[in-house]
């Protein structure tokens, strides 16, 4: 009987490995770099931890189960509010801003596609304590740098929530969350009929959307001085009490949420970060129709999205949110973003190889020497030093280290092991050198190399 | 409301992360070093994969859940039936032997005590293709190697479950996990009632358990003569037409790990091991009482215990196994172990500190330079740098800087930048330099060092 893995996850061969492994640490280094120190938090979690706050579309993809206590736990389907509750319990009173990172394994259980498993990895930061513009512009630049470092170039849409959110106060909070869906899911035609439906005015919001670019700001800005006009009557907070027996458990989160980040504005906060961005070096695109899937974020949003990667071309998404005191802690505004390490990888150019091994062969009756050199190389070379181990004779181990690509053979024979010497040969050329160990090792460390073909 | 972590699970801080990824990668070097290439595996694999070959003892402390397809899915207790799965699915073609490394996290559902977690980490190499006394004495020097990288010493044992599963064939298959388990959770009384209660003459199983260091050996190769001496007849394969009825499921994998697994009653080859362990300068004490818990281990099995643990002191566990033929792929003899990261690190005893940082500090009028600088020290000096994002004030954020530990500043105000200089206060004394940011950059590279208190 042959047992596969699990639909829609992944094995990591060697080769995998070595280039996930290598990205990977070249992020690490950079999150190292700006201070960001990595953090890890449980592969699982209570399920009301995510149940919370990350709103209805997250739940049904979520890994949930009993433990066997009783328990209902899932299967973390994004970090950050792992992350929120560690600093909530653990580290609160550390002094702020808190830069920390993480990677690590999530899990949505929805159909495999192209670029999108049932488990999958993200690479993040979180800048806790800070929602000023600085501390956007220095997660927003840092998350291209990360994507940048793997050779890909991201494009950076960069969204407010405050204005949008401001003009939903003007329709029911029951129909808040499907309409921020549809304007997720850029589903532009059923916004258009829901809006239809809701039957109000609500063609800014349509407007608002489609604002992209340059001119973006400006009229943004214009709208957001009639939106501030109006008068507190004409909203509807979700709370009234005419709304509260329609409002469902979602429009009630959405209401809260509304409250939790008051619809801020004063867009004047947005544009510092727009040209703090440009100091930076960053390049973004101003467009409303961000606004991410998960309910927390309060101001600014982000995406970055790459180019080769068909429709699933969203590589990181991030923002300003609050969510401490959502999760029993104080107020803490925050900024962080997490990058699809696995899309990253899909179209990631690395040139980096593993180091070619070097083959210890050896007739048998020295083994114990070959150990012994085997031994000795491992602590003075940087390449991989294998052995034999399969009791074959020098020839077939020879053939053996060629197909495993080593770069060289070093041979022990009984007339070495007399000498004090070892016969170095370069696999590529066949040429050999009888040389002291002392001397192999110099010539390994001198000429290391990738080369596993 | 507070949501705490599930039971038995860790959050991993910045200074824990920091410490784990060091003795991680110090052991990750060796493991390339020594050939043995990084793979991973899925997080959950269907159910059965651990249900086949891992025995009843681990089916209760299994985390086990259905997916919403219904499939039956479990979070991996240990790695090496999943790199198995992967080896038989995806690895058989592959020129042997195939050196291979995990470091995963791991599931089991008990108790939380000192040193035993829910979700904990394994960090392992497995030598596919050879059960060789050559594959063994790699693998197990390669254990003492990591562990001793980690600054922790190690005392190995080392058994070989040949000449107990030749004992075993004298008592009714059904019996024989019951046994097993006895031994491996050291249960003198219960192990010496129960084969009072089977009513045989087992007193031979007891003797060998307990022999222990350097006599062993001899001792061991008599009791296997006598014990091949004994006819066919007399042994118990556990599918006889007269066991059958009474043979559990536990029983029936028992038989038929003992057929895959045929006892192998020449004491040569586990010899041949003591002596070449000697050759890798590892000290090893035979004791047959280490049968380990798992039952797809055919022959020589080991354990590695460290002081200053109490009373959960193995540190790691392996041997030689045969499962590739269970899971449905050819069968293929394999040598590998596990080291148990966490109690590891509970022990560690390590120096390393992460590079203090530097904070950039600037009067706000000259915020865009400072960006500037820090990103110009961010790609040519090792420290972590890191800037103001909360709009504090130069002093407050020189606070801060000593706040974090940090070992020097970067003071960027406006007259520093008119001269295109920057001043470099080393913290510690106060004293200050005016530098062109190059000096800076190179005086910075030459002073890294650990430092975060």
């Amino acid at each position: 009987m042959t047992i596969q893995r699990p639909r829609g996850t992944r094995d990591f061969l060697p080769m995998d490995s070595f280039r996930r492994n290598a990205v990977r640490r070249r992020m690490q280094e950079i999150l190292e770099q700006w201070g960001y120190s990595e953090v890890s938090t449980p592969t699982f979690e209570h399920l009301e931890l995510f149940t919370i706050k990350s709103g209805p579309s997250i739940i049904d993809e979520i890994y949930a189960f009993q433990d066997k206590g009783g328990r209902d736990l899932a299967l973390r389907p994004e970090l950050t509010a792992s992350v929120m509750r560690m600093y909530v319990g653990e580290l609160q009173k550390a002094a702020k801003p808190l830069r920390l990172h993480y990677f690590g394994n999530c899990f949505r259980y929805e159909r495999p596609q192209r670029g999108r498993f049932r488990e999958f990895w993200q690479l993040g930061a979180e800048l806790v304590g800070s929602d000023r513009p600085d501390a956007e512009a220095e997660a927003i630049a840092l998350a291209q740098e990360l994507i940048k470092s793997a050779g890909v170039s991201g494009d950076l849409h960069l969204g407010y929530l405050g204005l949008i959110r401001a003009m939903m106060r003007t329709i029911p909070a029951s129909e808040r969350p499907t309409l921020m869906r549809f304007i997720d899911k850029k589903e532009r035609t059923l916004l258009a009929e829901k809006l239809q439906e809701i039957g109000r005015d609500h063609l800014g919001l349509l407007e608002l959307i489609d604002l992209k670019g340059r001119r973006a700001l400006d009229r943004a800005a214009e709208m957001a001085e009639d939106l501030a006009k109006m008068s507190d009557a004409l909203l509807d907070d979700g709370v009234a009490a005419g709304d509260s027996d329609t409002a469902s458990a979602a429009g009630d989160r959405a209401a809260r949420s509304d409250r939790a980040a008051p619809a801020d504005l004063d867009l004047a906060h947005f544009a510092e970060l727009v040209d703090l961005l440009a100091t930076y070096g960053v390049e973004a695109t101003v467009d409303f129709e961000i606004v991410r899937g998960l309910e927390y974020y309060t101001g600014t949003v982000f995406e970055i999205y790459a180019t080769g990667l068909g429709a699933q071309n969203q590589i990181c998404g991030g923002g300003t949110y609050s969510l401490a005191a959502l999760l029993g802690g104080q107020e803490t505004r925050s900024t962080g973003f997490g990058i699809g390490f696995d899309r990253i990888m899909e179209i990631v150019t690395l040139e980096e190889r593993p180091p070619a091994p070097v083959a210890v062969v050896f007739v048998p009756q020295v083994r114990a020497e070959a150990i012994r050199a085997a031994r000795a190389l491992r602590s003075s070379v940087p390449q991989p030093i294998v052995l034999d181990v399969m009791g074959r004779g020098l020839g077939a181990q020879l053939k053996q280290a060629s197909a495993i690509g080593a770069s060289f053979a070093v041979i022990v024979g009984p007339k070495e092991v007399e000498e004090g010497r070892l016969t170095l040969r370069e696999m590529s050329t066949g040429s050999q050198e009888s040389l002291r160990l002392g001397e192999v090792a110099e010539r390994l460390a001198r000429r290391k190399e990738g080369g596993v073909p």
